[in-house]
């Protein structure tokens, strides 16, 4: 089982900041195939790519190949080649002779999502190639605006207390008012909400505002932000590697578990006063 | 802003079962289209379906839309077209005539993804065929066993001490053993992980088996869950409104906020003793 990314941080707490060795989960970008057979020839299809923790990688394919009623039993795979190149880890499931694969239902069930963001290989670069606006900003974070965040964004999460189940993304000025506030059970689906809540205001880029998370911080929702203009990345919960990695890429600031009177600087420690 | 789904429920406290009113997350899926123009001629593309909380559908749309870079700004837009029929609900968005859409841009950077299951239209029909074994349990769940099984699977959360951002999946035998345990940073690669496990160890269906999630429960687990054949899933989180439904559509027992000495029953509450 992972351990996790060892990085190097910024602990900040009660107006001091000290450097800690912290672990962060890892998430890899792992590509699922299939060689299979339609009767008369072989051919080779991609799945799925999913951003995951390594470990299990027999599993997780096995496992997704299953419920996604790709194959109906461990017996349909002849054997499995798994390939860890550089920059590309993938799976390759060889399924036997007789085991015929329904591309045109799979095509019907499976959907595309935003949920992988542009991972491919780890593509770091390709977020800084299809950035619209590279992340900026000027001014400078004060912890003490900083730490009030999550009360705000809590007070105003009404259906949070309703349910428990919902993810939101809020985007703050730097002097710590609220200005949008999007909550879905996708915590892909609350940024999106929010970015696009901004974009019909037309505040874009948003260089000059930061954006808080209230769970965890993935390299999807970096992803987004860094769309988006936005340079500093607040996460109430624990970031990923990869998005630790794509913050340092972009010279963003990622902080992750804000809480009241302390949190960890991933990234841009620079931003904060 | 959704205040959720309201739905009943049985909260069981010390030996105790009542009755309450609860209110879940809203999930439902939202279908993403473009109306575009390739300089001679309109297509309409399915982009995305997303399960998503109601509400906010533009925003959500636009902003999936940027942060795919499939356009550059709200002005790319010439109207939205949101539709809500019986069993779908779509947003159209007409680009305007000057602005082409890279498709294969496209199909490199999204990607198919498991996150959102089969959704499509609200798809518990579909769940229903595609599942090879009726969920099923023979035997009864001890609320005492029951009321272990988090601090069985958090002990047995290595990982999660290192770093608090991974979700978890564990696999418990009726009488409270923890056969399987997997961890992801994405919950549903942590289930296709234990299942894909259960597949090479051959003990698929999982029939007597609990599903225990470290986090909540969305359909996309529910659906996975189904697949092999595990009828009772234990969240230490908030069930989805759509979660929900399925459990109740295919007889599974769903419990949520499953904590030290309480929990919710939000459907199949005969398997609990």
């Amino acid at each position: 089982m992972s351990q996790g990314a060892k990085v190097w941080i910024d602990h900040w707490q009660q107006g001091q900041k000290s450097p800690k060795c912290d672990h962060v989960a890892e998430e890899v970008p792992l590509e699922i195939l299939i060689d299979h057979c339609d009767g008369r020839q072989w051919q080779r299809q991609n799945i799925a790519v999913t951003m995951r923790t390594p470990g299990n990688e027999a599993h997780l394919g096995l496992g997704f190949l299953f419920t996604e009623a790709i194959i109906k039993q461990y017996q349909d795979v002849e054997y499995i080649d798994t390939r860890v190149e550089t920059n590309r880890q993938r799976i390759i499931f060889r399924l036997k002779d007789e085991v015929r694969v329904d591309l045109q239902k799979l095509s019907r069930n499976l959907y595309i999502s935003s949920s992988c963001g542009v991972c491919s290989k780890v593509s770091l670069d390709l977020v800084q190639q299809a950035c619209p606006n590279k992340p900026l900003m000027q001014g400078i974070l004060q912890p003490e605006i900083l730490l009030k965040m999550p009360d705000t964004l809590r007070q105003a999460q009404e259906t949070f207390g309703w349910t428990g189940g919902l993810h939101a993304s809020g985007i703050f000025r730097l002097d710590g008012t609220l200005d949008i506030l999007c909550e879905d059970v996708g915590r892909h689906n609350a940024l999106d909400k929010a970015i696009g809540s901004a974009m019909m205001d037309e505040i874009l880029p948003l260089h000059e505002y930061v954006l808080v998370l209230s769970g965890r911080a993935s390299f999807e929702l970096l992803q987004k932000a860094a769309m988006a203009g936005l340079a500093c990345v607040v996460a109430l919960g624990a970031p990923s590697s990869l998005a630790v990695e794509l913050a340092k890429s972009m010279d963003m600031t990622l902080i992750g578990f804000l809480k009241q009177d302390s949190f960890n600087i991933y990234a841009g420690a620079h931003r904060i006063a």
